[in-house]
């Protein structure tokens, strides 16, 4: 079960590639203690594998996506998705080009790249709550025979941790060499620190925050009323009838991509570009613009392939997400107090859904509390989506940051 | 008709007030002539002047609303409304208040005021498309004796204006001392200068723009999907169903208010504060935040007073304006050639929606062609809300712009 299901250098991939990856599963044996107060049993889990797991099992790394990933991390889907997931500019780019079925963090996992997998084992699983294989609210409530739909519990990102950590421990890990992610990935990776402080070795947390600002937190709000606003959310109740939340999600994602992207990236791609023809049709209904077609399209592929129900559990998870609030009674420091692990902060100058100020704040808390943390931030145009463009300029970033995790470790025995 | 309706210093209002006013209806009796090749026959417009016009009829000041305004500018509603039609934190101020009923524009409509009533006779129209009184999608097709709903004409910033010069010939007033107005009503001001270069003696634009940026488009687009994508709009043929596209509509109203703030007026107004309690309570329908709660009012309360399609008409007319391509080939300053009016351009530090760059421009083309123009950057923190919220540091900027131009005009008479 331990060993990665990936062929090295497969045919299929570029130079670098995990080659094919198959997504497997993993039934937990015991329910997860939530936060609510509420017990879930029966969570399955979906995850990958790239790399060997080492005789010591002292080289692995847990990798958390964001909101609308999977397990699939890196490497060629063996069963081919119906879209990619990865999002933004990078899903445009890739999807319709050879990269298809490529994971959402190919550039980053592999031998040689930031997440080197000739060196480190490294684990990617769907969070719990999601709609790709882990038991989320589109899974089948085992007490009624039905999907949960809204009889789902809300969760919380330690949820997700708490998940992740029994599922590694049917794995038979232990301890973990870093947990790294970016976005909501970041956030749980903050919360591993915390929470199972001597089981984690280092952090990478991307274009990520202690606490959302109220401004995302109000943008969540507009996603999750766009989705139990239309009436085909029924609900929640919506599986098995045919009808799904299509247009609310619609409206949601495109929400999120206008907050993914900077003003100036939208302005470069798009500027005030018409879609067809040299003058306006004066039209209500049509896309007139390049960047109107653009959303249109982006809505209509995800809808696709996202659960209306998972975007609202995950969506609320991000914005109670409060490490002051949840560890440190309203401070940030206290909240860090018992972290071991060493912490590299990335990120992105444009990003103002995450922005900068965030990830300086926890360099400065945990810098306060004498603990080691690298904060880079990365000049790039991209807003908060620079965390999957941008792959090049972080590769030397988390290598050097992974390298003196394991100097430092053969130093000290 | 030349008279205005309102008792000067009335009873009811505050110092300065210009009383109690009605709003008054006046029918155009020849079809206005639309950019798209269409014509509107039967036209409408609802209006209300304060202060007098003077016997040389040169003292005219018209003031243009924005996207959610009405004909209402100052004074208190002799009909007392519903709803305020002043936005975002300025509603929620007065609203609740001694203020309500007062116009939108209250506080710069006056005696002593910006636009001070001693001196000048105002006039304020609901715009063309507008759904308070003005001629828009939801008044009645004469040619079917049903609401026009998606029959009516997409319509243009510069339909807008002509529909205004058409109703001030009514008036028997042929030329503006200024036309002025923030956001939507500001384009409509810079067009007036275009469109009727020889008519304009000065434009006062505020948080406005000549082309709002692709970011500003996607917002646009998004509020306007979440309108047609609620089955309630059913094709825009919602009048006398009983159902009304309020979901959508509420969606787009909060997309609004979040693009009408800036993040630091959030951060400072709500945090992160919880709504109820101390705690999380783990739930996905009930807002949690008090800027969820903020936003939900918001929405409630807008859509019983505003009709979703003018909704949809007014934002597509204000996505479509760019005065390059309208005027210019694609160029701003061929644009700006004809104007013979001096300009004044106020524009906020933290508008991102209507961002001070673009007034710049402005400045910085009609500068290039020798034309009179004055640009304020002031530095406030709400966001393009802050043209109505920072009413005090604008109102001296415009007194002596308009006190200039009078002294000009003493001078060459």
């Amino acid at each position: 079960m331990h060993k990665s299901a990936a062929a090295p250098n497969g045919s299929v991939g570029s130079v670098g590639s995990v080659g094919t990856v198959e997504t497997r599963f993993l039934d937990l044996p015991e329910p997860i203690a939530l936060e609510s107060g509420r017990e879930l049993a029966g969570v399955r889990v979906a995850y990958e594998t790239y790399g060997r797991l080492s005789a010591a099992r002292d080289n692995v790394i847990l990798v958390c996506h964001a909101l609308s990933g999977d397990a699939h991390a890196a490497g060629v889907a063996a069963s081919a998705p119906s879209a990619g997931t990865r999002d933004g500019f990078a899903a445009e780019d890739r999807d319709g080009g050879a990269g298809a079925g490529l994971g959402w963090w190919d550039g980053m996992i592999g031998p040689g790249k930031a997440f080197d997998t000739e060196r480190y084992f490294i684990i990617s699983t769907n969070l719990l709550g999601g709609c790709r294989g882990t038991t989320g609210p589109s899974s089948t409530n085992p007490e009624t025979g039905h999907p949960y739909g809204p009889d789902f519990p809300v969760i919380t990102v330690a949820d997700m941790v708490r998940t992740q950590r029994a599922f590694l421990d049917r794995l038979g890990i232990s301890r973990l060499a870093a947990v790294a992610g970016g976005s909501l990935g970041g956030m749980q990776a903050l919360e591993w620190a915390i929470l199972f402080p001597d089981q984690v070795d280092a952090v990478v947390a991307i274009a990520s925050t202690h606490a959302l600002h109220p401004q995302g937190v109000a943008w969540n709000a507009i996603a999750r009323q766009a989705i139990m606003g239309d009436p085909a959310w029924q609900d929640g109740r919506y599986y098995g009838t045919g009808q799904a939340p299509d247009a609310g999600m619609g409206v949601a994602r495109m929400v999120g991509h206008v907050t993914y992207l900077s003003g100036a990236a939208l302005e470069a791609k798009f500027a005030r570009r018409l879609q067809d023809g040299d003058d306006i049709r004066h039209t209500l209904r049509e896309p007139e613009f390049a960047v109107e077609s653009y959303l249109s399209h982006q809505a209509a592929s995800f809808v696709k392939r996202f659960d209306a129900n998972t975007y609202l559990y995950l969506s609320r998870a991000l914005t109670y997400f409060d490490l002051a609030r949840q560890h440190g009674g309203g401070s940030l420091e206290p909240a860090l107090e018992d972290v071991k692990a060493r912490t590299l902060l990335i990120a992105f100058s444009s990003d103002w859904l995450y922005p900068p100020v965030a990830s300086a704040e926890i360099a400065e808390a945990l810098g306060a509390l004498g603990k080691p943390v690298d904060y880079h931030l990365i000049e790039a145009p991209y807003g908060h989506d620079s965390f999957l463009l941008e792959e090049a300029r972080q590769i030397p970033i988390i290598r050097r940051f992974l390298e003196d995790g394991a100097e430092r470790t053969t130093r000290t025995p």
